[in-house]
């Protein structure tokens, strides 16, 4: 059976540097945003598109009677994104970031990790590597870094019974404020091959 | 200045275990029930008493007026315990295990880690590791784990303004119901030490 990693993270802590650097230690398949592009292949949407609501809870409608509905392309673009990770997930080894993914795959046993930092560490952390937040005062990135995480915890309760964070739910819970990500690859590597 | 790891631990999940080996892979000093025997010392108390106490939280005693007060006895324990672990840990490297270590030892900025697992694993490692819990049914263990921890929590909030077991206040949480703890000491030394 393939070794599986999943990485759910807080936003701006680190989690997708720390996954894609321990896929390259070990040598394992790296997935992110793969997912997406296979979604819009699936689905035939924007990859803008699909990468914006694939973090966001699913809203509701409404028509011009005033009856409100599910985003239906929210749940498809859901739905593509499950099927779609367990599928890579049979290919072998991987370390998979976000999406649900330890939800998603919890019959097959991943190593799960949750990563996470202090608001100061995640915004420093943003400062320094989104192009994108550099135009943001420190007020609007602290509420950016809040709402898509509001909105991954959301996602989370629609497709699993667990809380999203809740140490419970992870096989390792991963501390970034103090480290230097880059150092600390190797034994993080090797705990995980000794657990896995 | 010395390198401090502290293990903070829900009861049954092998924290002390964690501990204990942790210290030999690093050949740090460890410290758990020298604390205890300090403290006996140092207060002239019995050890089976200042064991039992050091993990119970401060009870209210009433006189024959219907007065409550706090147990003098139990505070003086917990002031002791403060002062002894903050002298151990100026000596050199070491690895300390409960008594509020981390919280006691904030301003060194130990490496903090917290060990826990699912109540299943808690029971079936007591009944493995425990002599005192073989002769308890497993709803009566399920009741004392709860008990033990909840006694800890609330010593915990008697002395840091944090709360006991949230991930935030840890720079390690690590959920030892899948692991053989023996098996993933190399890697979690290699990843501590990365750290420090």
């Amino acid at each position: 059976m393939p070794k599986i990693i999943t990485i759910s993270r807080e936003f701006g802590s680190g989690g997708r540097e720390i996954g894609k650097r321990l896929s390259e230690e070990l040598d394992f398949a790296y997935y992110d945003q793969e997912i997406i592009k296979e979604i819009c292949k699936q689905t035939g949407m924007n990859e803008n598109f699909v990468n914006e609501v694939s973090e966001r809870a699913i809203t509701l409608v409404a028509n011009q009677f005033g009856h409100t509905f599910y985003n239906q392309q929210q749940i498809d673009i859901l739905v593509s994104q499950q099927k779609i990770i367990q599928e890579l997930a049979k290919k072998g080894d991987c370390v998979i970031v976000g999406h649900g993914c330890a939800e998603i795959l919890a019959d097959q046993h991943p190593f799960s990790i949750f990563v996470y930092a202090s608001m100061e560490a995640k915004v420093k952390r943003c400062r320094l590597k989104g192009p994108e937040e550099e135009k943001l005062t420190d007020k609007e990135l602290v509420r950016k870094i809040k709402d898509v995480d509001k909105n991954r915890k959301k996602i989370h309760e629609m497709i699993a019974p667990t809380k999203w964070g809740e140490k419970e739910n992870y096989d390792l819970c991963l501390n970034t404020t103090h480290i230097e990500i880059k150092e600390v690859i190797p034994g993080l590597a090797k705990y995980i091959q000794e657990c896995l």
